[in-house]
């Protein structure tokens, strides 16, 4: 089934214990179609500057992945500035240059507009929103969001929630949205707001799957060394709804699998910096590891 | 088989948002035997004052723990008054009264000292090794510790490993013991210091067993309200302990097993302040629970 994400598309300077990179491709949008096209089509609406190197859609490109969606505006390409300490589990950071992304306002071509799964990354709630209006035949809109909007456009996170199959956000987003320190309560808050399903991501504790009828906690697939959590939040959602579109549907099993999938794939997004890992994973590694993790949680 | 736990039995004081209880039941030894009880003979070695309520060994003791190594001395009942708020994974503690835990020096019986598996909760860790001395045969060991002994204490705490099958400790306190911030490399560093298992326990966030070969990550079993995290810890080695003592056996699949069954008991131990929700725990309960448990993670 067709899949379509809207996000950024981003160069990224990230330093972590394990090195660092400068201007190394990155974005949302980039993370989730480097996932999802292990599982199904998946195109990509975004916008780069004339700074962009070729190269990184030739990538993209190579890897099945449509970027008919991904303009060229003038102006400079979305840098995002970042570091990451200690456990990892919070980026800091420390540079943020929107540049063309300040003026991103997504059209949708008449194709586009038709896909069946939708991801809407983390944009501003009011761009999500309007791509929910341009997408007619969704059978399954999921989006994310970010503390920012949260605190600064919270009605319209609101909003866009009533529109949504469901969101896949961190936990600290979790309790900030909904008041609740308890992740289950949380969920269920969230519920009350419109989406019918919540997923709650927890970098190295996994992530909860919540709807009204089920609380479902996998754990992360355990690595050894961490080298760049960098997109480990996109992949993981890449790898969730590219597993549902392959499916075609969202039973609570396929709903299992499909976070499942999710923390594999972003497992290797987490072995080496920017696109490193993701771009030379092929099913069979997600196959293989899925078998190790199904193996770990037999009792 | 037959299972020893030395540790502390208490008098606690506990604030959390669902409520307080004031000079309730409490005690490492304490929650551990009423989670083992589930599954093995237990019996206790501890110390309490002249003020300890009867009522509370008459407890245990309906239970089928073996209380015969509680000791009475003069003096006062170890007091710890602690405070929990937000998502509950750290208690603040703001009073500890050692009273006549200040001179527990345990001495095994006879009987006690051929146990086959022993668990060493957090005391001095020279108290540890006193009493690993004295078992003469045990199976299986598994120890606790704090981060006031890995702080304090650090060549103790080393000495100790060295003479344990095991160590089960917090995720907090095997970073500080290991300095890595990685989990599954703090593992393998404690492993190198001595025992050959380390489960490390991660509140919320379940657990994880590390051995030589294996990292096997499980979730915490989710729960929508969480009345007191007191003793989920204890209660946790407890129900994991007592399985692998009815089990006979450390087999992976046994670990595996013990550590799921640690996991449901604690679940328990959370639903009500002290002892009140464990003391009325079955093993049909902790059966159902499991199962569910175990459905949740099929995919």
């Amino acid at each position: 089934m067709s899949l379509l994400v809207v996000g950024s598309v981003a160069l990224d300077s990230v330093k972590t214990p394990a090195g660092e990179v400068t201007d190394a491709l990155g974005g949302s949008a980039t993370y989730f179609s480097m996932a999802a096209r292990l599982f199904s089509a998946v195109s990509v609406v975004g916008v780069v500057g004339q700074d962009f190197p070729e190269e990184h859609i030739g990538l993209l490109k190579s890897h099945g992945i449509d970027v008919s969606g991904i303009q060229f505006a003038e102006g400079k390409t979305f840098r995002w500035a970042g570091a990451y300490d200690g456990d990892m589990s919070v980026a800091e950071t420390l540079d943020t240059q929107l540049n063309v992304f300040a003026d991103f306002d997504p059209q949708l071509s008449s194709e586009a507009k038709e896909t069946e799964f939708l991801f809407l990354a983390n944009i501003h709630p009011s761009l999500q929103r309007r791509v929910l209006e341009q997408v007619t035949g969704a059978k399954l809109t999921f989006c994310d969001t970010m503390n920012l909007w949260i605190e600064t456009q919270l009605d319209e996170v609101k909003a866009l929630l009533e529109g949504v199959t469901g969101i896949i956000l961190n936990d600290q987003e979790g309790r900030m949205l909904t008041g609740e320190a308890n992740l289950v309560r949380a969920g269920r808050t969230i519920i009350d707001m419109g989406p019918r399903l919540v997923v709650i991501k927890k970098g190295e504790h996994g992530a909860l799957l919540i709807s009204e009828d089920d609380v479902i906690p996998l754990p992360a697939y355990p690595l050894s060394e961490v080298v760049d959590p960098t997109g480990a939040g996109d992949s993981f959602a890449g790898g969730l709804m590219g597993y549902l579109a392959e499916s075609g549907e969202a039973s609570l099993d396929t709903l299992k699998a499909a976070v499942a999938h999710g923390i594999v794939t972003s497992s290797f997004c987490c072995e080496a910096f920017s696109l490193d890992r993701l771009k030379d994973v092929s099913r069979n590694d997600i196959d293989s590891r899925l078998r190790l993790f199904r193996d770990k949680l037999v009792f």
